[in-house]
């Protein structure tokens, strides 16, 4: 089972929605395919892998860098016992020449081609990943269904609170029990009005989060922290930048709600010091670690493995990303759930086709590897012109 | 003065010679010109900026989002009441739509146009940068020599301990009393046999520093710095992770030697991080911030002006880089000193053609701007061409 050839790609995520710090109209994303020597079926057997929402395509770090080592590689160092790609050593073909620190783009990047590494791992074992994910790291113990959230309630301009309560009563009704709306974009008087227009649609028991994307300057985050807590909301999310662990650590020392962070973070090194420094609590905050942006699932998984050495349950991760790698990963690893985008970030955003949710939980899929080929759009759209092209 | 076009381009740095991590066979840079439509003496303003060394060049995150950007804003809105651009808001009109947190390539790449959105302000104003800096951000107060040292001593197979002794002689000979090494690449024996016939070289007195580029782990790095301590160096630098703050805060408990980091963190946030849980001592360890990289200048200042409210002295700050970006923040902020590369990294290392380096200290350029243009093979091999192309 040999790399034959990698193709790469910009794509589109545009959208009209914004939250605290960014808007979404330029946004773009990387799309990369990896073509094995190998078969499946008859078919060949192609790995696909592409970043969520927020960071931008990464074309130059790809083919300027990571790309180039791979196809000049010796093809059996990257292979293990069995002839089977082995995610640490591509990791470390990718990352030759790389000097330590500077956890950004060429994360996203790494990222993009680790998720495709594990989706032809999972097809030439003919295998879903989370099955994969369970035998290899979990001693073979998944979950049956996972605990999904639609990612949503940007601001936008044009929908106003109504369009809000229409896009929760939406959710609602495809099955989901837990949401999440943007805060921290408007004066916090209007977020109340925002909160309690989803509070009338979600009803009790915590199951509306809040999301203030690290707009927050820390005194202006405790304020909205002690009037966050005042509902009964999941979780309060990034009200400070994501690499304030002093702000963290006063923040959970002050409030009640429970905080969520970690979509910013994108090494071991920077989860490690988060755990250490940023005060968090182990019984009810949440960790939100993004495993097609950390540089994809192998190094999320030494993360999940660290955060249980440092006494994190698995059960506290509920990854960012709203796509099927993190619905493997919840399943392969039992973490807390995941996050999903049914109506954004579209053809990535979501599950596959046919995938119900039902009372907030979504059963796994049965094709191997990621399964994006049960996504059409996403397949037809994207990945089929990709590997055609 | 408005923007009238961006122009960049990737230029190699490649050099036979590595660190303990990496070899810079392939490595590369980004070079950008930001050309007005003001002119000085007759003669149109073209700020100049480029990267140091490490990093790779960084044209997509220029091409796809940043150069798009400061094209696509109103021209006075990057200005300041004098109608000089103004670095604050350039820089936050680059970083529009861009997610905090991920402080890696990105930084790179703002750091490149934000060297020469500098450049241009000096050409403007007809001073070289450190008077600049002197006069916004240190009372115009300014050194008028600074100490720099070479980055040098890599490991380099023909080379041998013979080369490394003449390759030290030779910075003796022209002007340079302390120097640096690299270490943690061989095993500690032969790291010593090196350490030996380089202090043989530079004599006593702290002449010598050595570098272990982030290679060791926390228990190897004890070992080697109780190692190093036994002789007279200047400082150990990056043992360890440069995130690894934890370990730094063992080592600076543990060992007498001065510990010296922060070449690889790029941001405000990371530079508090480490101040914060670090365990570094502000009476005998380095800061080595570099300011081409981590965002730029204008980021470099915050992190200087951060340091001295947390307790640290301008003169802690000895910036990695090596070019004349770090000697004008040098004289200018009051640093410790600045790193150089006479022999390395050509055509970008190093000062001007006629700078003289006495008893380990450079006089301060006359040029207004960074000085570029007394850089006669960086000109005319790089920069005119980039202009004129």
């Amino acid at each position: 089972m040999r790399i034959k050839g990698i193709r790469e790609t910009s794509a589109s995520l545009a959208s009209p929605m914004r939250n605290a710090v960014i808007d979404f109209s330029k946004m773009t994303l990387s799309v990369v395919a990896v073509i094995m020597d190998a078969k499946l079926e008859g078919d060949r057997i192609i790995g696909f892998g592409f970043n969520s929402n927020g960071r931008y395509s990464q074309g130059g770090v790809l083919r300027e860098r990571l790309i180039p080592r791979l196809l000049g590689a010796d093809p059996d160092s990257l292979l293990d016992d069995q002839g089977i790609l082995d995610p640490v050593r591509v990791n470390a073909c990718m990352l030759q020449n790389e000097k330590p620190g500077g956890h950004g783009e060429r994360a996203f990047a790494v990222g993009a081609l680790d998720a495709a590494i594990w989706d032809a791992i999972g097809k030439a074992e003919g295998k879903p990943l989370y099955k994969i994910f369970a035998e290899r790291f979990n001693d073979d113990i998944y979950d049956n269904r996972v605990s999904v959230y639609p990612g949503g309630g940007y601001y936008d301009e044009e929908k106003g609170i109504e369009g809000l309560k229409s896009e929760l009563k939406g959710y609602l009704d495809t099955g989901y029990v837990l949401m999440k709306i943007k805060v921290g974009g408007a004066a916090l008087e209007e977020d109340k009005r925002r909160i309690d227009a989803a509070l009338s649609i979600v009803g009790e028991g915590r199951n509306l989060a809040v999301d203030a994307n690290a707009a927050l300057g820390i005194d202006e985050a405790l304020r909205y922290a002690n009037a966050m807590s005042e509902y009964e909301l999941a979780w309060f999310e990034e009200p400070i930048d994501p690499l304030d662990f002093k702000g963290y650590a006063e923040l959970a020392a002050a409030v009640p709600i429970p905080l969520a962070t970690a979509e910013n973070l994108f090494s071991e090194a920077d989860a490690e010091n988060l755990l250490s420094y940023g005060g968090l609590r182990r019984d009810c905050d949440w960790l939100q670690f993004d495993p097609s942006l950390c540089y994809g699932p192998t190094t999320f998984l030494n993360i999940v493995r660290k955060g249980e050495r440092m006494g994190w349950s698995s059960r506290r991760h509920i990854p960012h990303g709203g796509h099927q790698l993190g619905l493997h990963l919840a399943a392969g690893l039992q973490l807390g759930g995941t996050e999903t985008y049914p109506l954004v970030f579209q053809p990535f955003g979501g599950f596959g086709d046919e995938d119900e949710i039902k009372e907030g939980y979504i059963n796994l899929p049965d094709s191997p590897g990621l399964g994006v080929e049960m996504k059409s759009e996403l397949y037809n759209k994207i990945l089929k012109p990709l590997i055609d092209g």
